[in-house]
């Protein structure tokens, strides 16, 4: 029987142009983080499928690449249910492994830890357009750090790094905070246990509008008195950090003021300190799906492009998941598949960063003649050029034209007759 | 209950210090293969489990990490064996997934394609020091080149890489070809279709000596004359391109001239045109596990480690099972953990490319102070310096010594009063 030609459902192989593009991307990305003090590091792509399954991750838990187990500890006759035959899975984002990792190794790591992480992860999402089973995510996460310098190093490094990917782009950090959302539910008299639910309902605006999630919150059985103060308020309110700190005015009694004028000051700082330029808005309607966001959320957008390029939020619970004391942690994800898919639509080409020959011979040279032939290129090669070198072939035309896709604009050609 | 904090047995989290090198290292390794022509591209991790259990991987399929069907397609209770289970894995080696991409890809991919691929692979191994269930190869192959411009080409380029990464250490190349081991058999007078059962003993060489060899094929049941005509033959056969040619003289009869000449030319143009200094061998003992391989085989150690720290040979059938067409195929791949151990074993640093300082400020700075010094450290980001910016710690001392692990020798201070 044949083997299988195409990747596995979902799944994509990489072309050489677009790798190219991802090669350059990613190396502005590390270098931008590291400008910023952020030190790589790694985790399996690996992880306890207890870990994996611990409502951490939202939805993502219903779409995780479950392993068997091997050896003696897989036992067909006796497995009742997926559980017992699966011991590890596909970790589903970066962020929950990195939590495990800080708890693993945090006595080896200064405090508080700048972590820049590059990695794919795994989800089995209904294949579709754009959307592949496994992406790359590049994540920056400071961990021990209980101030907004976390939030505003952040949000300036994601922004340089997007600026230097795509100069030309305007795009726009949208933030909010997991207890302002908080305050607007409790002021507007919906039932304190049932918060969760409104905002899975209000995750959609971007989707169904204003008036789709009013009818949604209707629909579920909320009063139309808590629907109507609830959509009155967000309608309201201003986008600025002006706009926040009034917010914390008409939330007092039911939210701590601190927490608006700690966003409102995040605001102003990046704001100040910035020396690019970028939207920065107050977003009362953004929720973010993980579960394990405690505190400030962000997300950016690109102009002209649905969906977000980047997200992220703060944690200080997650890691107290693993240790039983809780370490305050933000972290910061790029969709690096979305910029991408964003590159390769508006027809990017990577800036030249050397020259690139192809060296053609004859069939029938060889021996002496082939190593003079190579001679040349490696002393080409340590001068920094890119040289391919290959026999003709037959079609000696449609081989320089796909050399050329390659960006192998200059040919060398080889014969025989002329080598004597 | 609490997560679990160690990583799943046989995988490790990496470590700043680590990471760092791993990142030079893989950069050096890319920049010399792209300077070779080689075109970066990459396969999903997870493959189907069909073409994983087809036979070309030896050993390594019996180590694979299965995954679990999804949805409707997983049905416990009909399920009788494993196969029912499972639909993918993932991937051992990169070669394997390459012939598949090759496959699939063919028309969009010039001919001869030199393909560039790094990229993580899994094997379920008994976990021991310094061998880890996931590790990173690092592979250069050249499909659709039937000369043996491809393994010059290879090993010039694997050499290059090699040396740059660890220009002090001396290594060697050896190199044999699996029509000369299947001729050396025949010419001893193993039973024809036997002589799989040969090499497996052969390749035992480097733990049990020739005499444990021979030891070991007359245990086996096969006659003393053949065993000591064989081991007498390994025992002769000088390592160089004259031996190889000597050595095809020999077995003319069992075996066509044309495969020895062909092996003594790529040794002879290697060393005609390599600028840099290394060993390179003749080694007829030479096996290397993998069932793919049809012609050259290769292996690359240095002076004063046991074991290879590359290797790599010819497929020529491969990609024929995905397509039913013969490609021609050569590879080689770098034991990429194996040189970061050996670079973390001998206190390996990296060059410092750029500055790196940390901005230290006492608590309480806030507001307009801290946009103070974040725009100091936005000024020297600009200018290429790596800039960490922390609140003071209590035990300051402590927060810079483990800032000094990391690389920072600078550190400024920030304090409330003198910033008034």
């Amino acid at each position: 029987m044949a083997l299988k030609k195409k990747p596995v459902t979902g799944m994509k192989d990489i072309l050489p142009a677009e790798m190219e593009i991802r090669d350059y991307v990613l190396n502005i990305i590390k270098d931008t983080y590291r400008q910023y003090g952020f030190s790589s590091i790694e985790t399996p792509c690996v992880e306890h499928i207890e870990n994996l399954t611990s409502k951490q991750g939202g939805d993502n838990e219903k779409l995780i690449f479950k392993i068997l187990k091997r050896g003696e500890k897989l036992n067909l006759e006796t497995a009742e249910t997926e559980a017992d035959l699966v011991d590890g899975g596909l970790r589903y984002d970066l962020t929950l492994p990195l939590s495990r990792y800080y708890s693993n190794n945090a006595a080896s790591l200064p405090s508080p830890f700048k972590a820049l992480q590059v990695g794919s992860v795994w989800r089995a999402d209904r294949p579709q357009k754009g959307r592949f089973r496994q992406f790359v995510q590049c994540d920056i996460d400071i961990l021990g750090d209980a101030t907004s310098l976390a939030e505003i190093e952040e949000i300036l490094a994601l922004t340089t790094a997007l600026k230097r990917i795509c100069p030309d782009k305007a795009y726009t950090v949208r933030v909010n905070d997991r207890a302002i959302l908080k305050g607007m539910a409790d002021y507007s008299g919906f039932p304190e246990n049932e918060t969760d639910q409104v905002f899975i309902i209000l995750d959609k605006m971007d989707k169904i509008g204003l008036d789709g999630v009013k009818e949604e919150l209707l629909a579920e059985g909320y009063t139309a008195e808590s629907v109507e103060k609830y959509t009155d308020l967000l309608g309201k309110v201003k986008n600025t950090a002006e706009g926040v700190r009034e917010l914390g005015r008409i939330l007092e009694g039911v939210m701590d003021p601190a927490k608006a004028e700690n966003l409102a000051m995040i605001m102003d700082t990046v704001k100040e300190v910035a020396d690019i330029d970028f939207g920065l808005e107050f977003d009362p309607t953004l929720v973010r799906g993980m579960g394990y966001y405690t505190g400030t959320i962000f997300e950016v957008s690109m102009e002209g492009f649905g969906g977000s390029v980047a997200g992220g939020g703060r944690y200080d619970k997650l890691i107290g998941k693993f240790t039983g004391t809780d370490t305050p942690a933000c972290g910061f994800s790029i969709g690096f598949e979305r910029i991408i898919t964003i590159l390769m639509d508006s027809g990017f080409k990577v800036p030249a960063s050397s020259g690139k020959k192809a060296y053609l011979y004859e069939k029938g040279i060889s021996g002496a003649a082939l190593a003079d032939i190579l001679k040349k290129a490696q002393a080409e090669r340590a001068s920094g050029v890119r040289v391919a070198v290959a026999q003709m072939n037959k079609n000696k035309k449609f081989q320089k034209e796909q050399l050329q896709k390659e960006g192998y604009q200059e040919f060398v050609e080889f014969y025989r007759d002329s080598l004597k």
